[in-house]
């Protein structure tokens, strides 16, 4: 889950440079070129198509997102998928429309960026909603799982009602907490919102002529891939009656290294994920795994009786089981400081310069670098001129804020009895300074820290309530509150400076998001439930959907609130250097530039497989494979289709999950096992049946 | 087995399409292109070179054959294949002398065509040998299948001594008895043989500038697919480990269709094989399926215990598996029977008007057509002139034939003691004729008709014996005497064809077609040698290698033998309708005219599926909609390099089988087993496995 971050800013980066060209050229002349299309009012482009496809989609993405969420919780950017099957069901219904000679109002960029914002938004709640992570945590499934904490109080299961509840009171915080700093950071600070911007333009280069019609290429690809990927896992569904059956379960590279998770599992999500992430955050996994299950984990195994007790059961903490998560949490907090620390400070730096610049006009002052006096060009003109048309009060903003902390001051301490009114209260006069930070550091990075102050409230809460008062619980709360909060606050600064961009209104950016939020808070528990209800061994390890942050999670509350002490032997130490490594590797990657950077691989990734095994990232590394070799062909050719053909892969297989979670709920089982035996094994079976 | 003729001829029907247009063109140049280049003495066109890359080739496609051969015993032309393998090995070789300056003689056509016709010789023993009928036919594990005549006088298993014995006195008789006969067939009758010229064409080509570059790139597209062929072979094995593992066992439709041997088994050969065969082949062979496996039997089967007893072995000749072997066998007869009347009255026609032609000079008479007075083109005339350049004396040819008759005689009843010496003076005095009729109908059609009459002889011969004397393996014996003396005659008569086209010496073509004769009776028997000790369960109906031509060839001989007595109720009234039928579809596609027959499923490929269900058929018909969707996209690429895909498909996987058979002659097992069980064995085994 955390990766999200780090691999959305790798590839953001590479966008940008795919980008940069056409920006280039573009950015004299976009808004000349979309000079004769009027710009409609902020209530027009709000239209009840854009919100009828924003909420296919959301399903869409809600279903693939869990399901990325409850198997190896790596979720890419979908908003290329997003922005492409927007386009196409709204071109689509207007085209049809045209025919018949209802239409009434044409298809505009615009229309497309409420689509788009809406959308993600939604499918955001979906990742911040903890589902994959804190939330799921609380359950009794994830609980058990561990020796400590797992009495009543520090255990919540999942409940449709109280899920949207929850999701309700704190979702919509972020939103209102920086509405108010939009214009002095989209226009003053002039931040660059990485996503935001190439979405922008993916956008504004479908409703020119020729982009159009590559568009339309691109989503032929997607569809094909969608179908393909779809067919594909109802084909696998037939060979899986059963446990460890079906190609989930395939020995690719044989019975042994299928023992240590190393197999492909013919998952088209995972080499759809692996084609749009970059190359070294799939290396990084596969080092992860190299480095864990095929040496580390050995070598501890072979102090089994030594170390931690022969006769505990392979799931138990105490066991090899605790090594593969706290040193995975060790990595992933060392990974978390290094670049808590690292934006912060470039956060910090930039608002020093921006303060300086305010101060003394044009003229420079000693520490104070020059500010660039940048000639203001007619798109700026222009985007500035619309940008700064439709107003959000600054009241609407507080007001909003004040009255829904108020009232879920009072709801969250009825839904988590282990959370008091203090503690949220003091959650929300902090939230604020912290959403500013990551909206900030967002626009300058791409990398949001949601889950990073998520973490951090996990030890603060989770220390200040206490192990005997239900202090793992409240942790997870309030890491949820938080995540919330910071993660919908970048989400809206990023897609008001798309909507900078695309000259879509604020207002209408806004209400897109409110209402894009709300679906989540609906939709995400909803495609939840069908998950918890139709696939029993939810947050098993080893299972189809093992949910592994949801563990990883509630070990670090547990950590922040009882200590070390639920460590196996030296697994502290391990637990150090790994921190300590996580550190160094990331700052050697910063310190070594461009060129060689890219040579060092991600801790953050290698963490991820320590717990999974290599299985998912041996499927990335296919999809990396593939694009590779599509790439030595036919460069052009793959930088334009790679993105569809991915998401096209993700999709299907996402959607399927839909249908299969529902033949589940119908007791439909599917027919036949295929099965992987040693031959020993095999020839026992075979007398068996025989006799 | 059979179909090979079938599909050969409707292949080379397209072929001819195909290279009409290059003929046009060429027909007038082609030797004028080549004019430049000195054509080689005849000894110079047998370098050693050619036939070291020959008997590697000949090692080859023997493997691939005999794994054709002992499966569902369809064998596309590999003429392409070893055209191209030929032209690179020897290409490469040369460049790389070139390269150090040791080149002494420079790569030409002639040589090249001595490879084509050496390759060509060799791996068609190892179809007329008969290891994948007759020969094997002979054997305990083919007898033991049917209750019938199989004592100990009407079996004989194979050994290396007496195969290659056998092979060395029945194989070079063939070549003498037509080789006086060239001058008449090639520029007399100007006979077309499809193959040969289509090959020629090939060859031809290959050495022109624009052709090599073609060729190369062939080649290229011919080794990735190999070595994806094999590899894809290589991983399989691994999952193999017991019977009924595997993806040769892979239920695709469900298990209920895989009962009715509905399935896709992974086979990268038949894939292959599918590409290159017509669509019709493909689809006659699924029609055929779907009418015995998806109808028939089925319907067959709920007579059980009224037509047959209910407590036979499921491989009993008098249950349902006699109404597949004998329907098959009916169908095959129909279809032979056809064939044989039309091509031999083609062939009589064909020699009236030659002789008429002969007799009038250019005049017409009566009776007589008025012969078209081609005018000689400078091709014409050049060939013409180096095709009598080198002549090969009467009196060798006369002489040769007598002497191995003779030897024959004598040795041929000391392998087989059913077999009496005047049978075999019989069958020489009337095989010239024969041999001759093959190679005239041949060459018109391109259809070989030495199957049929070696079915001739299994009834002519089987029945003068006598049942008691072992007339199942006489007639057995006499078929494979008679099957490759006409086998080989039409395969020499195509080489000189081919030879005249490329300006290679007739003594070349005929010390290439000795040698390469020489090294298929012994590659091809050392080959299944091979396959014989390394599978135990070869000719043994499901397993990997069923070899189902064997228990029709020997039920052929049981028939002719025995009479109509072994076959089940009402399954003589099935044999006569589905004879009739046979007969009536072949009438009815040679009356619909070219339009309308394509679409008429052809009976002897619809017979093959009867025994063996459907599953190979689903494999070619994967292959033709690869080739159906591959010229959708682009025409001209796949007609280019379709064939050679296909061939490194047929290749990869036909070459998997030699490192294969020696590991499991080495005892080395794979590790895995593949399984596919229901729902409720699975369960079943769970417990068992468990407890």
């Amino acid at each position: 889950m955390e990766s999200i971050e780090n691999q959305q800013e790798e590839q953001q980066q590479q966008q940008k440079k795919n980008n940069n060209n056409v920006m280039e050229i573009e950015t004299l002349s976009i808004e000349r070129i979309f000079d004769s299309k009027e710009v409609p009012s902020w209530q027009e482009q709000l239209t009840f198509r854009a919100f009828m496809v924003s909420f296919l989609l959301s399903v869409l993405f809600c279903f693939i997102v869990m399901k990325l969420n409850l198997t190896a919780g790596i979720i890419p950017s979908l908003n290329v998928s997003a922005g492409l099957l927007g386009f196409f069901f709204v071109k689509t219904w207007t085209k049809f429309l045209q025919k018949s000679g209802l239409l009434k109002q044409a298809f505009t960029r615009q229309e497309n960026t409420v689509i788009q914002t809406c959308v993600v938004a939604s499918s955001g709640i979906a990742f911040s909603g903890g589902f994959g992570n804190y939330l799921f945590g609380m359950s009794e499934a994830i609980a058990k799982q561990s020796s400590d904490a797992n009495e009543a109080q520090n255990i919540k299961n999942p409940s449709l009602g109280w899920m949207i509840g929850f999701l309700f009171v704190v979702s919509f915080l972020g939103l209102f907490s920086v509405v108010p700093l939009r214009k002095i950071m989209i226009i003053d600070f002039k931040l660059i919102y990485p996503s935001g911007t190439a979405t922008a333009h993916l956008i504004n280069s479908f409703h020119t002529p020729q982009g159009a019609k590559l568009a339309k290429k691109q989503v032929k690809a997607l569809g094909k891939f969608f179908s393909f990927s779809f067919l594909w896992a109802f084909f696998q569904w037939f060979f899986t009656a059963g446990d460890n059956c079906g190609f989930i379960d395939f020995p690719t590279f044989g019975l042994k290294a299928f023992d240590n998770k190393f197999y492909f599992d013919f998952s088209a999500t995972y080499v759809g994920v692996g084609m749009i992430c970059p190359y070294i955050i799939n290396i990084s996994l596969l080092v992860g795994a190299i480095l864990s299950w095929g040496i580390m984990w050995p070598l501890i195994e072979t102090r089994k009786g030594h170390w931690y007790s022969a006769d505990l059961s392979p799931t138990s903490l105490h066991g090899l089981q605790g090594y593969k998560i706290f040193i995975a949490i060790a990595v992933i907090l060392g990974d978390g400081l290094y670049n808590f620390v690292k934006v912060l400070s470039r956060t910090l730096f930039g608002l020093f310069q921006q303060f300086c610049n305010k101060k003394t006009g044009d003229l420079p002052i000693s520490g104070c670098s020059a500010p660039a006096s940048p000639q203001i060009s007619y798109d700026d003109q222009r985007r500035t001129q619309l940008f700064l048309k439709d107003q959000i009060p600054t009241w609407v903003a507080i007001g909003g804020y004040v009255i829904i902390a108020v009232i879920s001051t009072i709801i969250l301490p009825n839904i988590f009895h282990q959370l008091k009114w203090y503690h949220v209260v003091i959650i929300y006069i902090f939230a604020p300074a912290l959403a500013f930070c990551n909206a900030y550091g967002c626009g300058l990075t791409d990398w949001s820290l949601a889950s990073t102050y998520g973490k951090l409230s996990i030890f603060i809460i989770g220390a200040w309530v206490g192990a005997s008062n239900g202090g793992v619980l409240a942790g997870l709360a309030a890491c949820g509150v938080m995540m919330n909060i910071v993660s919908t606050a970048s989400d809206l600064m990023q897609d008001f400076k798309t909507g900078y961009l695309t000259l879509a209104s604020p207002r209408s950016m806004f209400v897109s998001q409110v209402i894009g939020t709300a679906m989540g808070c609906v939709i995400s528990p909803c495609v939840f439930w069908l998950f918890y209800k139709a696939f029993p061994d939810l947050g098993v390890p080893g299972s189809e959907y093992p949910a592994p942050f949801s563990l990883v999670y509630r070990n670090m509350a547990i950590l922040g609130v009882e200590g070390f002490s639920t460590l196996p032997k030296h697994c502290l130490q391990l637990c150090y250097t790994f921190f300590a490594a996580a550190i160094l590797v990331n700052s050697i990657r910063d310190a070594a530039g461009k060129k060689w950077s890219k040579y060092i691989p991600l801790p953050m990734a290698m963490a991820i497989p320590f717990y999974l095994g290599g299985y998912f990232a041996i499927d990335m590394c296919v999809g990396s494979f593939i694009l590779f070799v599509w790439q030595k062909i036919n460069k052009a050719k793959a930088e334009a289709f790679g993105p569809a053909v991915a998401s096209g892969l993700i999709c299907g297989d996402g959607i399927w999950t839909l249908p299969s979670s529902i033949l589940a709920l119908a007791g439909v089982q599917p027919p036949i096992c295929m099965k992987f035996l040693t031959r020993k094994t095999n020839a026992r079976i075979d007398k068996l049946l025989g006799s």
